[in-house]
């Protein structure tokens, strides 16, 4: 028998599992052109060039017992310290190679971090709407998780709501900007706010309470939009990185969590989050690609393509009646649903070949999220099923 | 503050860390090539070439969204399919894909079936000695650990107590054959003995007992010595496998469970697995890896290398006066310190710049672990400091 725990996790995974399998039978019986699959958030933009010849530059200048070896849990020293320059170069920052720990993505730095600090029953502080495997995240290490309610005006967080909320319990914060699945960036302006409050808050419990900054769409923003470095607003900031959509990796498995000297007690930090990622069974980040990261840190990823997909959905959709916020970075609109149930929604849009992933996944229901990290022409074919959808409800 | 759980942890990274700075200081004192260090499990053979020529292929033929991108958590079911084959061939097994699901390193595998099967109090059962991160890993998902004292005699599993020790609370059973860190291989007799202490205790207690088997030395076999498949011999075995020492791949956290589908409660086993997979922050395997090791499945290591020095430093040892276990696999020799305390007899050896592992890390006082996985040069370099060391207590 499977733990009791698991067991929630498997009915939901067979609930998954027929979607997924609705999909393909769907592509088989009306063909593959004809479904309009919005739900993952897998990039459609190929690797920087790049990518590959660093591979191969790896494989040709290292000898393999370094490039495939065991290196420290935290990483290989080098890569650790360019990944501190760039960031250095980028934020004006003071980052060094102890800075920084490889990780198996955002996901395993995330686990990791979590791991590190939270004691069971010490609380974790969300706003909705959010990547709901934070709910799993937190619940590995037994604390609480604290949902703040949207603000559905302009998904930025609901801080009135978060200055009542924080409290003695409070161990972590966590934050997604651009944010999965809105696509907002948080202001300068809410930043600085937030941590105010998080500030008076350590100040009033005696406590130290760390703001987790969860980054995997950092370079992934339009219209000249800047992503303020949260480190250089409040001291106990750990930041979560992925190179999945930055260089389009996902399947990789590669990321760094940042952890600035200047955070309480950051020294034990480093040290529990390097053993954290031994005990929990990564041991370090995949080696080659730890290197190869390393040679593609000033690579961009080819937002153009994803912007030209951002507003030939958006403007769209407006046009077809949908309330929808503006997109400022990420892949992703969050589309209000045109009827209250979201669920409802998503399965009535199913009938127009539409795969939607419901709002209330993030913690949001009443609306559905759409990853447009797909085809432009997969779009263009959509257009009219979304015109459809909304003419049904009319 | 970190959590408390990760207290001890720290204060263990530092005295490790202490060690690793030690050797660097003692190398830069006495010179490298007089520092002899057997403290790693770090394989000095090379992978073998057709690693390279595999990535290659895998950057040539498919496309790069395939290669670097998402899949199912469980793996690719192509190069589950192949693995599946590879095993039905070598052991005649009867898997197909959905019995494997791909991990980062077998260590990232025993964290992913301990949290698919713990439920917080259960036990599992270990024989001493044993590789130290299952005390790690069975304590992520609140376990407890049940340790079998060894048979020094033999090194085969203590069956005697292990019959006295399962009990109604009992919910698997780790094994590690080739064994670290003795090199001992379990017999067919004792794996057969084993089974039935197993299967009896089911009956009895009308529970479902889980045999892990953690294989990453299952190739690394010498004498034309046979490791048994436990799969044939005992229903409920669930097997982690890791490419790391195969082919020299530790530090890219390849490798695989096996989930037979004759093993109780399997399809739920096999759902949570896959969901645990993702929520403990892993996600799937890394990809290129992935399709890399599918390539290679007939690749083996050159175990001649490691045979050379298994004899060289064992047939050594043995003349100056020390005991060992004569190891017929993985690349360690496990040696009787010469004193009753351990870290008191690794201590000392420090004094003639060789590293050992206390065995009581192993859950074994009195012994040290030497591992050979190093350059044959580095073994003739040390003999007479290993003299020496058994001089110096006379």
């Amino acid at each position: 028998m499977i733990s009791e725990k698991m067991m929630d996790f498997v009915k939901n995974s067979s609930s998954i599992r027929a979607m997924f399998e609705e999909g393909k039978n769907m592509a088989a019986k009306f063909g593959a052109e004809n479904v309009y699959d919005f739900s993952l958030g897998n990039p459609s933009v190929e690797p920087p060039k790049r990518v590959k010849e660093a591979i191969a530059e790896v494989l040709e200048e290292d000898s393999p017992n370094l490039v495939h070896g065991y290196m420290l849990n935290a990483g290989y020293e080098d890569v650790r310290a360019a990944v501190a320059a760039s960031l250095n170069k980028r934020f004006g920052t003071g980052f060094d190679e102890s800075n920084i720990l490889m990780t198996v993505g955002a996901a395993g730095g995330l686990n990791v971090i979590l791991k590190t600090l939270l004691n069971p029953g010490e609380e974790v502080i969300v706003f909705a709407p959010f990547f709901g495997e934070y709910t799993n995240y937190v619940k590995n290490y037994d604390g609480e998780l604290v949902v703040i309610s949207p603000d559905t005006s302009s998904f930025q967080p609901n801080l009135k709501e978060f200055a009542e909320k924080i409290s003695e319990k409070t161990k972590a914060v966590i934050v997604n900007t651009p944010n999965n699945p809105t696509g907002v960036v948080y202001s300068e302006k809410t930043i600085m706010a937030l941590a105010e409050i998080m500030y008076k808050a350590q100040d009033e419990f005696g406590t130290d309470i760390y703001l987790i900054s969860d980054e995997p769409y950092r370079e992934l923003v339009y219209d000249g939009r800047e992503v303020p470095y949260l480190t250089k607003y409040y001291e106990n900031t750990i930041v979560g990185y992925s190179y999945s959509k930055s260089l389009s990796l996902p399947g990789e498995r590669i990321g760094y969590l940042v952890i600035p000297s200047e955070a309480a007690d950051a020294e034990n930090i480093k040290a529990a989050a390097s053993v954290a990622n031994r005990i929990l069974g990564f041991v370090n980040a995949p080696s080659l690609m730890q290197r190869t990261v390393a040679k593609c840190l000033e690579e961009k990823t080819d937002v153009a393509a994803y912007d030209r997909n951002r507003k030939l959905l958006y403007e769209n959709l407006l046009k077809y009646g949908y309330e929808c916020i503006r997109p400022e970075g990420a892949f992703y609109l969050f589309v209000k649903a045109l009827e209250e149930d979201d669920k409802a929604f998503v399965e009535r849009a199913k009938q127009f070949h539409l795969l939607l992933v419901p709002g209330s996944t993030f913690g949001c229901a009443g609306y559905v999220r759409l990853a447009y990290c797909v085809s432009q022409d997969m779009i263009e074919r959509s257009l009219p099923a979304f015109q459809k959808l909304a003419e049904s409800y009319q």
